[in-house]
């Protein structure tokens, strides 16, 4: 992989400056998911809930800092180290320029707050909650002398950059690679994503000192693309965890304010944390509390991070689903690489989309890719019952009735020997679902086999652990049809080879896009082409406005849609 | 006074058993006052800020334990004692039976929560906030065969009691300190209620741990009466006292939420707090968020304790007009005395309300009975500017540009001597407040001098500290001449003496009302009288609906009335 870096290097010089430091972006945000490689093999003995208790336990000993956009690191980090040792610590820029700090004890945070002003001119006229967003102030002018450091990047790459370091790899399978490593989270991101959390969980701690935010979804399932939500759960299993001793004499109760049920208390404790994130949390804005949803939630954007946050309660299948993700991503390289590429060209060619509606979303596509790879001869991950067989006793887990028990040590877990390419796979998946009996099958990744379909909706996929309802309810007739209309153009560009040959007399400056490349270039049939968008532009205004609210309907009491996305491959 | 108890105890045995046990309680609590005076003797030395620190600190390690109605107080005090030494404890009942219980060390309050229970059968329906507010489980039915604890009284008694008991008495004199005795705040009370701000110290503290809720006005200024309302204060000045330093390098500040203005961030922390109080609060009923009124406040009842409280914020000045208050109620122990028993008076006469108006208030009254004291020869009070002479560099203290600077060393003042007895002072009040001049002059305690009114209002007495301001600015010209008229036929029933005159051959069954007692009768010039009722009966709706809404108008932005007393001597 390191060869192919000299290959990008050498053909972006031929770009223009812009281009060309969007690309060093990418690179070196790939370079720093290469080093990630090492430390993610490291963690691969750890279970998924000692990574995430690790993740967390360092977020809690870190601080977020606002900095000027010039300053000397050396001085800054010497001015920190007074309070502690540092582990950690990271540059990037957002709404802003911010360093992630992160010390080697919790106790360097007491100190370090101790030192910390409150704004002075104006402290009568703010909130003067004290939390671990802090701004570095440098005195005077000296700020303009100082070195710019090096910020890293936590926005995905563009479409259009994508297909152009693509373009200059060598063969598929190192294509699909490069897509990943140029679309995973970072480390320093995911570190980023528990901190936001962390400070988040300061402000639910003041009432419940045992309540923890975690997050869950694609922050934690090693499928996360960088840009992407950050969604949590409030924790509140610790508060009771410490209590219900029962004597036979006297005992203390604490008394507590009663709720019509648990989602009463869910929206009330909801609420309250979502009022005190809008008027006392620094750099939380545009807080929206959707708490009439079938999943009650707080929504936010945090400034510093550039995260959209979404804070659901009582979400523990959730939390699951995330660890099963990371398993399957964990078994198999290929599996990341696969669920990657068939993320990006599915958002590329609007298969999956920013806002709610009957679109397939990317934990379908997720449990799509998991199934057909399931499909393979040999297989190359195993049924979920088989997870659920090798799961020990301290495994068992049963929520709300469900049984959602699976191993959570890798090693027990052995797989057969498939060496089928990256190439050979992403063909495959487009034949595969190209030719799928959507109409009576559905998909089931406990038992690894097609099933019949139990109900008359478009698309059936059991929902791995809440076994009777159907992660794809939402998706309509149009939306699965032009899914299979996709997979069958992609399995016939591929199958033609005419776009597999990389035409090696091609200068830097004139690359063609070749290979997976090729596929994100927009479709006849996808409607991300330039007929069928002038097509659609012809559509009267009423009837896409119908088809909106229709779609916005599927998603029930959540009739808030998320904010669309300015960044295409997102 | 114990002689006289026991003419009270002989007396009342005749009664019907209802009113009994109402005087029973009514002696009882001035026993327990009898015991409060040595108490508060002893802490004669301290300073107004240290009593209110001392008591703050007892609070925080006290709590709040509810209890079935019958009980072994032995077994239960052993049930505590394991997490630590009980410094004191009483028992009381409101809506159900209730203890307060103050541990010698802070530590115990963590030791008993670590054992104390979150309600298991519908844990998943309640919030989970683990307050200091405690229910005591007595096992299965052995409730019933334990016995009642002694109960203390939280209430003042009622105006018929009060009549009775003060008949009994031999002289006015005797009759005006037991009527303190009667209606003042006991030790406990005074402990329950620096408890209930404690509680909400701890809701308020979850976000700005430096903060504190400190109780002023009648819970602090020695002349509360059972029954009346919890005036808090959202100290936030601890907050700042610990950073604010500079150095010339680098420095960090906290990123902090900014409001428009001071106004509009106190507003901002008073309605978290109050959603918080409404959400979380045990015991916590009736939440208003009164936010636009000139100083924003949230009420709430605290059931446990039957508290009707008001949560202000940056009200530094009604602190210090407490502690004035409070200086001048411990410099002689008539001073006291005259103002229980002119506001006992003013409220039988609806001369003061319950609810917002163009009454007098009792912070009126209290200034109008230093001024008259300050007018006595030789004076029996010092005057605000002699208070301020005697004050030490540490005392100087300036707010929003007013000195507010007074003593805080009470022996520091030297008092003139006046041996007149109460009863030629309550004469003296009648008669001096009965001829005041309000039409030309105004009251000023600061000079403690009549000077020339600079406004046209009805009434003008001058704000101590602010003084600009007029305290009695509400006061509208027939509420005036109300009070003048009755203080004129008090002072013309005291002087004709036959009202001084108790007839020995009185049986207990029949005592008339005399002396101080009598004064408190319906008077038909009040409005109080028989008469007056039924004319004020036949006044059109439309008239009453008038003056209601135009003593409304008069508060400004606080329009919400309070809630009536049912309690007329209230």
């Amino acid at each position: 992989m390191a060869a192919s870096f000299g290959v990008c290097r050498l053909f972006y010089l031929g770009l223009e400056p812009q281009t060309q430091r969007r690309l060093a972006s990418t690179i070196s945000a790939i370079k720093a998911q290469t080093g990630n490689k090492t430390a993610r093999a490291a963690k691969e003995d750890k279970t998924f809930q000692a990574i995430q208790e690790e993740r967390r336990e360092q977020a809690e000993r870190s601080v977020l800092i606002s900095c000027p956009p010039r300053f000397s690191e050396k001085k800054f980090l010497d001015y920190l180290s007074k309070h502690g040792t540092i582990n950690k610590h990271f540059f990037y820029s957002s709404y802003g320029a911010y360093a992630v700090v992160e010390f080697s004890s919790k106790e360097s945070i007491a100190s370090l707050k101790e030192n910390t002003n409150i704004p002075a001119v104006e402290h009568e006229a703010a909130v003067p909650f004290k939390s671990r967003l802090l701004s570095l102030k440098w005195p005077g002018s000296q700020s303009n002398n100082q070195p710019v450091p090096n910020f890293q990047e936590q926005s995905p790459p563009s479409i259009g950059d994508i297909t152009q370091l693509l373009s200059e790899k060598d063969s598929v399978d190192e294509q699909l690679q490069c897509l990943t490593g140029a679309l995973q989270l970072t480390e320093e991101n995911i570190s980023l994503r528990f901190l936001v959390c962390s400070l988040l969980g300061d402000i639910a701690g003041a009432y419940f000192p045992e309540c923890i935010i975690r997050p869950f979804g694609s922050t934690v399932n090693s499928f996360g693309k960088l840009g992407c939500d950050v969604d949590m759960i409030l924790d509140l299993d610790g508060i009771y965890a410490t209590s219900q001793k029962k004597g036979s004499g006297l005992s203390l109760e604490y008394q507590v304010k009663r709720g019509a049920s648990e989602r009463a208390v869910t929206q009330s404790i909801l609420s309250v944390i979502g009022k005190c994130v809008d008027q006392f949390g620094p750099g939380c804005v545009g807080v929206q509390k959707i708490l009439q949803a079938r999943c009650p939630l707080v929504r936010f954007s945090h400034q510093p991070s550039g995260f959209q946050c979404d804070l659901t309660a009582n979400n523990r299948v959730a939390m699951k689903s995330s660890e099963l993700l990371f398993l399957y991503g964990q078994l198999d390289p290929r599996v990341r690489h696969l669920v990657f590429s068939v993320r990006c060209w599915a958002r590329v060619h609007n298969i999956t989309s920013s806002i709610p509606g009957a679109w397939i979303t990317n934990f379908t596509l997720t449990v799509m890719v998991v199934f057909f790879l399931q499909q393979r001869n040999p297989p190359i991950l195993p049924t979920l019952d088989q997870l659920k067989d090798l799961a020990g006793p301290s495994d068992k887990c049963v929520i709300e009735g469900n049984d959602c028990t699976i191993v959570s040590d890798l090693s027990k877990i052995t797989l057969q020997k498939n060496t089928d390419t990256l190439e050979k796979l992403l063909q495959e998946f487009f034949e595969f679902y190209g030719n799928f009996p959507f109409n009576k099958a559905s998909i089931n990744i406990r038992k690894g086999k097609e099933q019949t379909k139990p109900e008359t909706t478009a698309l059936y996929i059991q929902n791995p652990f809440e076994t009777t309802l159907n992660v794809s309810k939402n998706v309509n007739a149009t939306q699965l049809e032009r899914f299979v209309k996709l997979c069958q153009e992609s399995a016939w560009l591929l199958q033609k080879r005419e776009i597999l040959n990389r035409s090696s007399s091609q200068s830097a400056e004139s690359v063609l896009p070749w290979g997976f490349a090729a596929l994100l270039l927009p479709s006849v049939t996808s409607g991300t082409g330039v007929k069928s968008r002038r097509k659609r532009k012809l559509e009267p205004a009423s009837s896409r406005i119908k088809n909106l609210l229709d779609s916005l309907k599927i998603k029930g009491g959540e009739t808030v849609a998320k904010k669309g996305s300015t960044n295409p491959s997102r």
